[in-house]
């Protein structure tokens, strides 16, 4: 019984119609498991989804930026009054300077949103951690999309991140991510000491989407 | 009888209720005058005001990319599914690399969107022109947000511009921009050969927005 | 007869000792043909190359600034102080927002040094010719690095690039790049249009340099 | 007695023959006290002033890469070939992604080079300490170039700054700066823990550089 984040990134299967489908089959999956289940959706998506269902949805990415003349940019008020929970913060895919990661971060925390700092190694599991964000997900940016998971592959880098991430911080929760897709990565996970995982493809471009997730919180 | 674009940017009184509101005053105006008013919203906001409105919605950017990994992104397609007409490229808050420019404008016409893309000067006005997009909105950075109108304090930008524009793209339709706020500033626009206006704060953060909006097209 | 430019790269056979070494084969080599023959080197080694040989020396980069408080930038004016004949701008591994290469190129021109926009396809060629610089380098990046040389796999870009951005600009040189490593890659890309070719690998990276650069002009 | 790091930044005072110049009254005045001093150059001036002098002169910043094709861009290998000491990571000015310091970080080290890394606060310098450079320099970023020091303005970011670094790793450094130009902002800096300062223009602009070197090391 961990967090299960489902990031929908940018793939066609996580848009639109779609993204609000994979919303409503977590939210079902959700209510016959004891795990948290949560999902991150596009800026586009935000709104509806978070009027759909009824978990935690969370956005993929915010600016540091407060309210202004900043086109084509949004922020963490912004995300608050659409509901969402919080949102990702320098994935791997969108990797933020750190003085920009510090100041969302402390932005998110004023509004009682929740932070998830996504990093790539120890080191920089222990930097963000130092950072005072709720959560930080360690992810090797090399296995992201492979289906090698990192609880199986690289074993001792998430053992290492959650020992480093609790000297700097002992509140700080730790995530980890790339290569999840079955409950057997994700039990592994947890038995490493993360309180939870960060996934996407796994989940969100699998042919019976609520058979794969049904699969990886153990329901099947 | 011009375009006018109201950039909502990340305005508090540009986002959220207040951003479907002002988009309602928009639609309202436009029904009552002869120009063509359009908004540029933020991606939190567009999918609501698409729904809510029957004037057209620009995103106000585009990432360059394809659907895929991409975290916190957002694309042509994107936009395509909630309603968008086009988006705004390369605000001068939202500078893009020239081949990124060139990938969201190929990418907006092969869909059918329109793209308006943001410059500077004259000579980057030309060099947008020859991307071959719907409008080029030319606005000299140093001026926005000032309430010193470019038709007025720099006339001779517009007038090169739209020049310099269409003496390389023939088709290519121009907007100014920076500084305009009111029916004078937009007149002296058109009667420099610009097509229309983008404009900003001087609608979105008025007093009493439907006045000042009606004021700009002649309707006071 | 043409011209040729050895882009340095940051190879490890690019810079230090071995750069220096570079640059005096390309002096000896130019000595001995009719082709203009030039060299972009690091920041790094700019200084140190500009006073060994007397070909013409160009940087790979200058940032878009005046003097000032920048840390880790460079400018204009510290490259012509150091002996620079201009410099590359926009390169696909260094791509910079279109208001900055118009900055730049503004910039060189008003020093009297010489600017190569390098360009990604046939539209943006066009777009940097508006800009006026001295020459525009079209260098499909799928192709950067390969041996596979454009002049023979995308002749089209080559000739439709000349096109375009003479249409825009009379005055401007088009050079192209992407694959090209011997005598005939580079007699097919003069026989295009072009007025000469940017390369990189297939010089800096062969076994025997000297010999490579001889081939590539004709002297073997 | 404590480190002294003068930043040239892309001063004009800073570049070129007078950063030479400055480097050499930098290496006078070293002799004659008993404080660390070092300069902190551009890549173009590297080279040169390394050969020049006896004191350590660093980098003002390193390109998170390896050898490679990466037109415009140097390295740590680079630096360390041209007699670097080490570099800047991070400054305000030129600040980077968290992964990109990590890398940067570690690959100095790796070539016994030395790190500096730059942060704005005391939650960004527990960060930076995280990734275990040998200093962290902390300075809001309001302050630099203003005159008003941080060991006088902000006496509290310098401290806890120190605490909170030491906190992560008792073998970090912790410089401070913004706004230090005189002996008594430098002693301040000491009395609170501080091991150092990094500074510019308060002694680049200085009108007799040396005279306000000599005071900032208390030889006046």
């Amino acid at each position: 019984m961990g967090a299960v984040i489902i990031n929908f990134k940018a793939y066609k299967e996580g848009s639109g119609k779609s993204a609000v489908e994979l919303a409503k089959i977590a939210e079902d999956v959700a209510g016959r498991c004891d795990d948290y289940i949560a999902v991150a959706v596009t800026a586009l998506d935000l709104a509806e989804i978070a009027k759909e269902v009824s978990i935690d949805v969370y956005s993929q990415h915010v600016d540091p930026i407060e309210f202004g003349s900043h086109t084509g940019r949004i922020n963490a008020e912004m995300i608050k009054e659409k509901g969402a929970k919080g949102s990702l913060v320098n994935h791997s895919e969108r990797r933020l300077k750190l003085a920009d990661i510090d100041f969302i971060v402390s932005k998110l925390k004023s509004l009682e949103l929740t932070s998830i700092v996504c990093t790539n190694n120890v080191s920089t599991t222990a930097a963000a951690a130092a950072l005072n964000p709720d959560y930080v997900a360690v992810e090797p940016p090399e296995l992201i999309g492979t289906g090698v998971p990192v609880s199986k592959a690289e074993p001792e880098v998430v053992e290492n991140s959650v020992k480093a991430a609790k000297s700097v911080n002992s509140k700080v929760k730790v995530l980890c991510g790339a290569g999840i897709t079955c409950h057997e990565d994700y039990a592994a996970a947890l038995d490493l000491g993360a309180e939870g995982v960060l996934l996407a493809s796994g989940i969100v471009k699998a042919k019976d989407r609520k058979a794969a997730l049904e699969e990886l919180v153990g329901l099947r």
